[in-house]
């Protein structure tokens, strides 16, 4: 850097990226807000008690193996992998903002998932002594709650600090829980790999967050706003680490047995599907059939996104397929035709292209779900299927597959609300000048946020 | 590139990479012509469907944890990292293929791991009503399918257009479904990790291909058929994945119980001794005692190719470390001196030297079986032993060990036959000029099917 | 290379990096030493031989599923992944060392975890017949061996020859097997995730032979002793698998059921609080706040080790939160200031900082064991879970809680004495003058042992 530029640096620097105060007061303030809550609130439950023998035997239990950690643990470290490796590589793909991608990614996660036991733990495993009770299924929604928050991350990459990313989780842990409460338990919509709830949810919120902290001169860093070789290689892990478990996180909640079984194979089959139409639209799109790393990365994942709500129904091998042949090619349009659209006439700038790849697939995902649910009759799942599979009641009092779809279709408005309200309450938060965000020019550029040796 | 080499390249070059109309078109064609198959003939089976309380009931299985799912869906999820990041990164060693290595490898598999669902469906898995009934276990038989076409890739890996690999992948799919078929259902052969089905078969199979693609004038490529540090330490990745893993490979699909755990104990013993063997066979070869990443990347693995037969066999062991000791010398020395003397005498290019990683240590593991099965006795095994082990008849009608030995010899000969005469003729159907393959001097070179941005 | 360079390289050169005798020679006389031993000693256990069903038979188990291999395969292979891909990858930050660090450490845990089967065997699976009998339990083992080696590994990584790497293997895991015996055995300590028997013996064994083999002038390799952008990016996916699947390493071995749901449960919470104070600790010591990719690297694993033997206890999750808490304060600040002091006034050069992520975390796990134990009482466990968490006898005969917290700190001393005794006694062998380590301007540099082509 030249003299000139180190002057107009310092002359016209409007924003300060110094967190030195900031991150660590943070941290400890929240990292101990943690330690009390849970030193008031959270136990062992049943299951993870050392006096889970005394539980067996008094529940009839006939093995250890039936310890609900066996039907889950497998899937749980899948969803793990894809809430760490997996979004965390997904956005190493900037040139020079791998750090900020896989380390913000990281501790935004790690503060996430505690916050979200709390909060979920509040809502859904409150025991009647007061105390939230976990087991490996918290674990699992934990992870899923802090995905929503890493999908808004996506919208928001190289344009905000950690400090900021904090707060973002902050509230869209705490949103989340309310949102899925509301479409779970009061609305009784079912949602397996969380179209609605995760990514419809997670992805207004994040690009509401981006239209508040809309940049208009973001173009002075577009030098940065790039890949080089080997940052999409890195990307590419991420990609493959949530397109290979994505079976595990649409089936990690669903019921033992043919809930879980179904879950998989209705999943695997979409995401296959969605890779050779995001090729097939990639190719058609660009000059001389060159395939955009872009499309191979996001799109791909699409059908896993828009399973979700529908991976736990009789949605059948075929419907899968269907499923994921659509989204592939919407998705990869999205990249194409809709995000330069987004940023140049709705002033919404989407680093990742969530709204492609979460935003889409999702509210696509809620619709298979309260079409399919609708659909669903006695003659393909029997009259217990039914019960099970919706959760109706014995005697179907109140609750039919028209009626259950209808719920479905309102749980979808309700993350949308949620997303989007929450996302402009969050981001006119975020919008005051004391979190240490970058300047325009220097968005993407893991230097103000990283000690860099090279 | 200056003015001279442009124009020389607009003069000379005999090939056109443009598959902006051949790629859209194989992948819209393909997939369709999957959803239409999968809604005339796939459904869920017993485990997965709705209904399978009721089975249960009527079968009298005690508890969901009973269901096929939990007995083979972390092996599952093992496998398909193998097949998507073990495979896909392993080929990310050239300094500029990795796009190519690990998206077309992305490609190929989602693609036909489909087709495969198809093809082993009809032979194995068809339901009195003329359904394909599927469950995890065909997710895993998929997965195996798409590996045999991933190993031939590795031998035309840089040399061939996506859309020949496409065409290599329906044939290839298709010509494993048959020979597999043959040896397990036909010849009563046992092939647990597929020394033979999959590795003899997809490797003869890819050299033929290779063979019939012969470029006289690859050295104009040379620049390029090379590794860079990075590129390396990514294609460790895949070995690593594929090392660790190998062990859920091979006890996949064994019997429950004893079989798993006896296919892991002895897979995890062949990789271990073969690293070794290969570390001291690459320093003693090369000059100073340095090691060289291609014999670690690959040779390491060979010991898994070769336990892969008799991975559920009582092989003792000693008896998996003896294979992986002489599979860990063979292998490295092949890359040393078999991969120059088959480019150079015999005209095959492989690229990855699937020579060495999975035909001769395939072959390796079908002679192994053979043997091991031949020499089977009722003092190791307790006659229960060798009825299960072998699927024999409860009164040994016809099949003896010594019988059992034939034939697992003829298997061998069968994913033989497959593979060179499958490569032989689908090689003559990819040298037709329509199908945008690079041009000698453009091999191993990802700008020609892919975006770069730097 | 300069000619000035190369001439002061020919004269003053003291040490000669040949290893091409020594390696192939070690590795060829230890695997066929395995070979050997293993023909002689190691068959399968009852649950991995084809005998399983007669077993099940008369031990009234009623299912396959009922085979450990179910309760501990999926735990087993993340181990398996920390083991290979965490450790080997979270060593590849160095600039020019990737290649040494994630080769060597592939090839001393494939060599480790042989010997480790037979050491361990011996002293704990030997049965009447003089046979060592081997299932899944026995593998996880061998891995936990092994890691303790690669920790030591982290101390001295690129300073050492892959051959003194092997002895260092040799003997890390004939102590670590002895120290194991007297720990779990003899004392009776329990030490689900190592804290004492991995972490605080591996590491000191490291930092022990790196004090033996200090080099007063590894400033003049000074240039290499640093990471570049991708390299970084690299060492993360080591921690990222690290870090997640440590929850299954603390959980492997403990008992079915209730045993290993809540070790998940602790070390989940403790790594997730152990990231929010590293970030805190990293960015208030660093000029204007930025983080250091050190710090995020290892520091937050810290809480992982620390939480390792009290995992299984009742140790309650906001315990396992102010563990993580502190030890991602203390690890942090042992890189900032006690890793500079240990080189300058200590004569410890800790390539890794392995005293701050494994020895002080360590100490302080086998501490909060130690102090958990002592304060177990009834009331939080119950009689039988007293004494199924801690073996107490039936009748509490000669052990009560306070005595197992005595138990539990003499294990840690054991653990110290075997790791410093051990690493100065090792550390003594490897300072002869025959092992091919390099020169001290040579350090860190992947080029003195492999064939580097860029």
């Amino acid at each position: 850097m030249g003299c000139v530029q180190s002057f107009r640096d310092l002359c016209d620097r409007p924003k300060n990226t110094n967190v030195r105060v900031s991150l660590p007061v943070v941290c400890f303030v929240w990292q101990t807000a943690m330690v009390i809550l849970f030193g008031v609130f959270i136990r062992y439950n049943a299951e993870s008690d050392v006096r889970w023998r005394e539980f067996r035997r008094t529940n009839n239990i006939s093995s250890d193996i039936e310890n609900d950690f066996y039907f889950r643990y497998p899937s749980f470290q899948d969803v793990h992998v894809m809430v760490f490796v997996g979004f965390g590589f997904l956005m190493t793909f900037l040139k020079r903002y791998s750090f900020g991608a896989v380390g913000f990614n990281f501790l935004i996660a790690a503060f996430g998932l505690q916050w979200a036991l709390l909060m979920q733990g509040w809502f859904s495993s409150l025991d009647t002594d007061g105390k939230i009770k976990i087991g490996v299924e918290n674990l699992i929604n934990a992870d899923f709650c802090v995905a929503g928050c890493l999908i808004a991350y996506g919208a928001v990459l190289g344009k905000v600090s950690p400090v900021q990313l904090l707060v973002l989780t902050l509230f869209g842990i705490t949103l989340y829980a309310v949102e899925e409460y509301i479409i779970l338990s009061i609305i009784h919509a079912r949602d397996a790999g969380g179209s609605m709830v995760i990514h419809t949810f997670g992805a207004y919120y994040g690009l509401a967050i981006s239209w508040m902290l809309y940049r208009p001169n973001l173009e002075q860093s577009s030098r940065l706003q790039g890949s080089v070789y080997h940052s999409d290689v890195f990307a590419m892990i991420g990609t493959l680490f949530l397109w290979m478990f994505w079976p595990s996180f649409n089936s990690a909640l669903t019921d033992h047995g043919d809930g879980q079984h179904r879950a998989v194979i209705n999943t695997y089959l979409s995401l296959a599907s969605t890779v050779l139409t995001s090729v097939a639209v990639s190719s058609l799109f660009q000059k001389q059939g060159k395939l955009d790393m872009v499309h191979i990365q996001n799109a791909t994942l699409a059908g896993g996104v828009a399973v979700g709500t529908a991976a736990e129904f009789m949605l059948m091998p075929y419907g899968s397929l269907i499923v994921g042949f659509f989204c592939g090619i919407i998705s990869t349009l999205g990249y194409i035709y809709l995000t330069p659209f987004l940023e140049k006439h709705l002033k919404i700038q989407d680093t990742c292209g969530v709204h492609n790849l979460h935003a889409m697939p999702g509210v696509i995902g809620g619709v298979v779900g309260a079409i399919t649910a609708a659909a669903a009759t006695e003659t393909v799942y029997g009259k217990e299927g039914l019960i099970n599979t919706f959760d109706f009641d014995g005697d179907f009092k109140g609750t039919t597959p028209s009626r259950q779809g209808a719920m479905q279709a309102a749980a979808l408005c309700v993350a949308l609300v949620f997303g989007i309200g929450g996302g402009i309450f969050v981001g006119s938060i975020l919008r005051l000048p004391i979190w240490g965000d970058p300047a325009d020019e220097d968005c993407f550029d893991d230097q103000f946020y990283w000690e860099i040796r090279d």
